[in-house]
């Protein structure tokens, strides 16, 4: 009998991708290592990383006050200690003390309930009530490691078959296209509307979901991404309004990714959570099945590694929450460490505290320099031939289109690849500028695009965005003539 | 139109049945809230945990030198610090600094290769190589938030629709029947012999595989626990190898779940990891696909909530191991902590170092104490009429086998509950004890049984067996009449 073979395994795992990790990185790691035995061998010293949102491999240090708490409540025997008082700041301590004491048994090597420790969701559920100005509940919180089993937990909840469908935004986080596809569900796309900085219409939603239920597929979900990835857009209050209503209206769960939630740059626009513009309409639990996804690896904190998130759920039926919970339970609970640091990115330091001051300059220290880049790379963007970019009004990407000449489209046909794939392989080999093609995200067919983050050093900007320019200008004159 | 209802959620869910938090448990948990709120309103004055394997949940304490080396690691600026000194072992605050010199930039909160940090992997596998005698590659490594969402992986991968099987033993650790649901495919039972001690018998292998063929079940993989869960026993080395030579000649993929490894507590019985046993009778990539699957949260560290664990694949094809890389990526990495304390547990204190005698200490303290816990519960169930059980010659269970009388029988029928899960229910209200009932594992139908941990304080023991043995005997004296 046969072993296992690429022909024998699951097809859906065959039919997910996940363009984040893909091609293009392999072949950055392949450069990484050859720059490293063989110095020189590149026209460039370095590989920078524009590819994934992961901003302390890229020099963002942690937060002082986060780790503080973190390594206190690793090893807590040490709270006691003359020393630990030389090393840690009071609030530090303070705070150490207060989680352990939430902690059954202060049992921090312990598996918690399936949704979390109780007293930390306590803690995050005040967060979201001083965010939002509306109650929280604790119980509607599920602790899990990092934003994407959450997503993955609801999709497969959701659904059943390929008959059905989850409304998602073009361009996408690609998280939902393979849980989609792991899944055996049908994306349904709605296209954002590039010429208004990546608007959401309405009518694009009815218009998409009319054509999936004419195509006999039933619409379960909306993903909603706010602030967008990759596209960087922040959702206007009267948008999310209609968005609310629409969903309403035709008995959509909405999924709401707000892992971006602290990360907004300019000023003519403010994060609201749906939670908060559900509840400001007059909606409660027997009006919309709302989820809000939130992660500890994003916002000014980063910390990706540390795999915290959570997801809070409204407006599900008890039996159904039930589900929900035995679906939680299955994996048992998600890590201590990010649970706990997810209760802190919840209810930071405060006026008063010891560390608030210190703690207030880092988060603005951040935020203000992410802010600086996304400009100065905007700017750069939009001064190369045949690129237009609209501006990072939050999350942590920009998504330039490009108007390939026809003479690269060509090439790209005969290399077999996607002409934006072709551009960002060519980028990546001439000046170490690691992207991701749009192709990775969809996009609306004939357009190319990539995804660049805001996250390499600041210093390092400068150098970026002239090699890109150099690369820009190259490219159109091999391939305008 | 109507939103999301138990009727319209996946069938595949519902489906999923995860016994060791179900409903005894949610009694449990409102019992001592009842014993909270109102103290003397039962027959007991706490709850005794012996559902769930999470040693620290009930007072084990962490070992000292990991939770030093992943405070370290969780503030690393405090490394350089004077009061370090004071307050931490030399060689933890080596590791920490060894570990971080692993790191990509030393940035512990970014997301790490899919398959996790390089250099953990390179310390793991050289763990499994002292342990084994034979080569491990790092390669060969994927790095996981403890094993359950290793074996959701392989689960993914190898199932493609209901008419896919997996062998697995009976009684089972119930993930693997959830996952099995979750993604699908049809759960092929293999009982263990409970008059050989939970023996693994080929004929029944191969008898149930041959059943499962003539009913159209394409059976792709074998699950073996070793040592078993919930049944405590230890695979005997030719026992294993004949194992091996089952799943080569059928063409099955051999799922080793190894998260006991360090929990034996016979003379007469080691754990040979299925890795070992292959690679000792000469057989390499080519002949056989395996997984082992490890978890920090078991051995002596039993560090449930931290979520580390691994994978080692080996006899996998380039094309299949890229899917499996693949679906790693799509939830990026573990947390990072998870995977420190995975390439600590391999690599633990060794002759020489600082902290190896107070290691050493911890250690041995807390596996004797396991053997006497488990001698002393074994014991006092098989002195209990109507009660036979195995030794727990690993692992951290029992699982008595209760001959309940007819009238018990038709008790639990009239309450619509499985006759031990009736049994179940009653210890708990009378005494405080939280059981797992049998049939949550599964088992020979008409046989009944519950699974019950070592874990509770040693000191603790003698009031659980005197409590267990005085609701036996008048459970008995009720329905025997």
């Amino acid at each position: 009998m046969d072993s296992i073979t690429i022909d024998t395994i699951n097809p859906k795992v065959l039919k997910c991708e996940y363009a984040v990790r893909g091609e293009i990185v392999t072949i950055a790691q392949k450069l990484q290592q050859d720059l490293k035995d063989n110095p020189g061998s590149h026209p460039f010293d370095e590989i920078l990383y524009c590819n994934i949102g992961n901003p302390q491999s890229l020099a963002q240090q942690p937060i002082t006050f986060f780790r503080e708490v973190l390594a206190l409540c690793d090893h807590p025997s040490i709270l006691d200690k003359s020393e630990t008082q030389g090393l840690f700041s009071a609030d530090a301590i303070e705070r150490a003390f207060q989680i352990l004491d939430q902690i059954p048994g202060r049992a921090t090597g312990a598996y918690s309930h399936s949704q979390g420790i109780k007293g930390l969701r306590d803690t995050i559920a005040s967060g979201i009530e001083a965010r939002d100005g509306f109650p929280a509940d604790p119980n509607d919180l599920f602790l899990t490691d990092g934003a994407s089993p959450a997503v993955h937990m609801m999709m497969q909840l959701l659904i059943r078959s390929e008959n059905d469908g989850i409304l998602c935004p073009i361009p996408q986080y690609p998280l939902y296209s393979a849980s989609i596809a792991l899944h055996g569900g049908t994306l349904v796309p709605y296209y954002l509307d590039e010429q208004t900085g990546w608007g959401l219409e309405i009518s694009e939603l009815e218009h998409q979901l009319n054509t999936a239920k004419s195509n006999g597929i039933d619409v379960r979900a909306l993903v909603v991404i706010n602030p967008g990835n990759p596209t960087g857009q922040v959702l206007g209050e009267a948008n999310q309004r209609e968005i609310v209503e629409f969903c309403k209206k035709e008995g959509l769960v909405l999924l709401a990714d707000e892992v971006y939630q602290e990360n907004v740059y300019v000023p003519d626009k403010k994060f609201h959570s749906f939670k908060k513009i559900t509840r400001s309409m007059g909606y409660g639990e027997k009006d919309i099945s709302l989820v809000s996804f939130q992660s500890v690896s994003k916002g000014f904190y980063g910390e990706c590694g540390k795999r915290g998130g959570y997801m809070e759920i409204t407006g599900f039926s008890p039996e159904v929450r039930e589900q929900i919970y035995k679906l939680a339970s299955v994996n048992l609970c998600s890590n201590i460490s990010g649970q706990i640091l997810a209760s802190l990115v919840m209810s930071p330091p405060k006026v008063g505290d010891e560390s608030y001051e210190s703690f207030s300059a880092e988060k603005e220290a951040v935020l203000s320099s992410l802010a600086r880049r996304a400009q100065a790379l905007q700017d750069a963007l939009n001064s190369l031939e045949g690129v237009t970019c609209n501006r990072a009004e939050g999350a942590m990407y920009l998504f330039p289109r490009i108007n390939l000449p026809d003479k690269a489209i060509k090439a790209a046909e005969e290399a077999k690849t996607a002409p934006d794939a072709f551009y960002a392989k060519l980028l990546l080999n001439a000046t170490g500028i690691v992207v991701v093609p749009g192709s990775g995200f969809r996009q609306v067919p004939g357009t190319w695009h990539f995804r660049c983050t805001i996250l390499p050093q600041e210093e390092k900007i400068p150098a970026i965005v002239s090699r890109l320019t150099e690369f820009h200008k190259k490219f159109m004159d091999e391939f305008c003539g």
